[in-house]
């Protein structure tokens, strides 16, 4: 890809400009090496004259290559100890079709709607727990973290390059997309029911405020929970994501 | 119980004076709300002056009673923006024998043994999961976080008043008091085998390091893990620690 100028790049922790130049900052070199695993994008690649110099490594082949002063490498670094080297995706490579991702919807994808989700490190949670199984489309409301992020992409240790992701689908849309959805919440059927394990999309609203009731009203909607104890009220929303996805793979395993 | 001193509770923000005075700081109506449903100690309440005149509320009943300056409260808080009301609570309340856990050891409660667990989030995610099934004891590695820091007992949303802790629990301890031991690392068994339902105890280690080998190499040890796509190499510790804990309970509720 064509490199943005160096005033656009320091602009990428906004994101306003994210959206504007389609591109997103990928620190460190485990993200880099993941998305040299995943994508068939061609992200540019940045490295300070300090990493050049301190690590001497080859540039990783396939990666367009930049290297920029010390100085600018801290201004796109959001850490305090900058990695000196940093990648610029374009969002294209993650976002919907046309990705890197290799998953298809026709192959029994299941769709994982999470619904005005705000914390970054629950959304990376969750992505590397939908990398790690395969198989899910995640589809975020709108009004949620921005999944481009420093802080989503950090916590997500490169798993949002294995992911077929969607920005900004309202609630409305996915009973137009999908036959059986599965809506978590407080009080439902047992997530172990066939019910369940039929959903093409799970549902997922935040702690707060939980599900849209337009949703949980829909025909093709049905309410689930895991089962507990009753000393506490609720979970983690990464936990219940984890619980849910994982008793959906364990029952298509069995 | 008796109050610490006002320069002693500032100092409870440090895990040597939380140790010496055998106390640590619970902030916010929904920590306290909690804390007074759990536990059978007598923690004591702080509130801020401002607290009490923009609220004007009744006191909870259950709690000692004392007024701070607003002052005094934004040191005991870690906050930006202080919730005006603090417990002090005794750790004695919460940790093993003699707490306010309900739980009997007796009556097949399970370990959950943490290997240097680092992440304060990712401990309160977890403590969550575990105080939502109950029935589970949690054991933490000398080196592990605090979980008496204030980062933990805020992201553990008061789920650290429903679970029985021990801290500073060595490796080699575990397999005097456990018979079966599920370890979980990157390849071994999978979740749904009898064996795993059979432990005692399950065991994480930390996501850089994993187990140490003496305990995964013990007669008692067995090793499990989830099964994934392979597209990436790790999921989050909380995620690993909250699917096979979901696993358990649904083995042993079917």
């Amino acid at each position: 890809m064509t490199l943005l100028k160096m005033d656009e790049l320091k602009k990428l922790h906004q994101k306003k400009y994210r959206r504007q130049f389609g591109c997103f900052l990928a620190e460190g070199e485990h993200l880099i090496q993941e998305l040299q695993k995943a994508t068939y994008a061609n992200p540019a690649l940045l490295a300070s004259e300090l990493y050049l110099t301190e690590k001497n490594q080859d540039w990783p082949s396939v990666l367009a290559k930049h290297v920029v002063s010390d100085r600018l490498m801290k201004q796109l670094s959001d850490t305090t100890s900058p990695q000196g080297i940093v990648a610029c995706v374009p969002m294209a490579a993650v976002l919907g079709a046309g990705s890197c991702v290799s998953t298809d919807a026709a192959a029994g994808e299941r769709g994982v709607y999470l619904h005005e989700i705000q914390d970054p490190g629950n959304l990376g949670t969750i992505l590397r727990t939908l990398a790690w199984f395969g198989g899910f489309r995640c589809l975020l409301s709108p009004g949620s973290v921005d999944p481009f992020n420093n802080k989503v992409v950090r916590a997500s240790m490169g798993a949002i390059f294995h992911v077929a992701l969607e920005t900004d689908v309202p609630a409305a849309a996915l009973t137009q997309r999908y036959r059986a959805i599965a809506c978590l919440d407080m009080e439902g059927e047992s997530l172990q029911s066939a019910a369940f394990h039929q959903a093409e999309c799970l549902a997922f609203g935040s702690e707060a405020g939980g599900l849209p009731a337009s949703l949980l009203q829909q025909p093709g909607s049905k309410t689930f929970s895991i089962p507990g104890s009753g000393s506490i009220d609720s979970l983690n929303l990464a936990s219940t994501v984890n619980m849910s996805v994982y008793e959906l793979r364990r029952e298509m395993a069995s």
